[in-house]
């Protein structure tokens, strides 16, 4: 059901698909970071904290976190990697991922903040990636 | 010596063997891992520890290993970067890769347990890959 | 621009390229890290310490260093991830780069002593690709 890529095309977008979107996310280009969404896309990033919808409601949830819960001068960054991605008969790609986020201080050493998993539903329209969805379990959350 | 795959997809693939072999290691599906050995595969994966071999001696040297050397509760994540793949005139691929474990406690921050370098033997077999063998090396024991 | 490639074998070039040239810098092979640069290719690691220019200037540089602030026992490992690869008109490649160092000492804990980017322009020559530059910044230098 890819169309007009083979798998090993499919892989190397997917990589590239979450380098982009992940080094928007860590330059708090959340609008950049939305729009890699599709229009009703599903993202739940922490446990127990409801799932943001749409990409006006992603834009303003990671505003709102990022004020409350990250803080002014801290670097982040979202490493992903083991990508398992999965083409699946209804067109849609599922991919787990591993997921570490890495906070960074002016002056200070890197610290490993979180280790989880993100479970997404990509789709592919007019030749790009879209998440439909991510859900991000944290490893520590058990 | 590829024959039905070129380099790149060769690569690609490799990425995601590793991703899917360590996914099922960090689920403790040990049988699933084991699988990604061929039949009379070797695993060395602690320095000083033997090389386990045959699938049967996989599953039984990770269920070991882990009732004596994890322990309940932690989940670990093996990370795979930096992969270095070159195929051989013998048909069988070499990879040497970078290596991390990451360990995680329920309600803990993730510590970085392990670094180092996993030297693969990869074969082809029937469209899939295998390991051959698998040496891992510590940086911290020289 | 790419000639001789298309987008996905050019990534999977660039993901193989960092591993062999970042296994050469940890196994302090200088030369053949040096190797991986244009004649004329700059390199800049550090913040606040100069450019070092040309192969045999990357090579004095690196031995430098690593006398200077590395020190002895030391395995570091330099990990390269989060790709984001980008041809540009002029034939050139723009690759922005998450990394990490870790640091290994005999019998110790691996330890992240730096998170940054790498600022790369690579080139293709003769089927190759090399880096015409380099900088790297610090995400703790602000």
């Amino acid at each position: 059901m890819l169309g007009e890529v083979t798998p090993w095309q499919l892989y190397v977008e997917v990589l590239q698909f979450y380098s982009r979107q992940m080094q928007a996310l860590d330059s708090a280009k959340f609008l950049e970071f939305a729009e890699t969404f599709t229009e009703d896309g599903e993202f739940t990033h922490t446990v127990g904290r409801p799932a943001a919808r749409t990409r006006a409601g992603i834009v303003a949830d990671l505003e709102e976190f990022h004020r409350t819960s990250v803080g002014d001068g801290v670097q982040r960054r979202h490493w992903f990697a083991m990508h398992a991605v999965t083409p699946l008969d209804d067109g849609t790609i599922a991919a787990t991922v591993y997921a570490l986020v890495l906070r960074i201080l002016p002056g200070g050493r890197p610290e490993i903040t979180f280790s989880g998993l993100a479970h997404d539903v990509l789709v592919r329209h007019e030749g790009s990636l879209y998440n439909r969805s991510r859900v991000v379990v944290n490893d520590a959350a058990r």
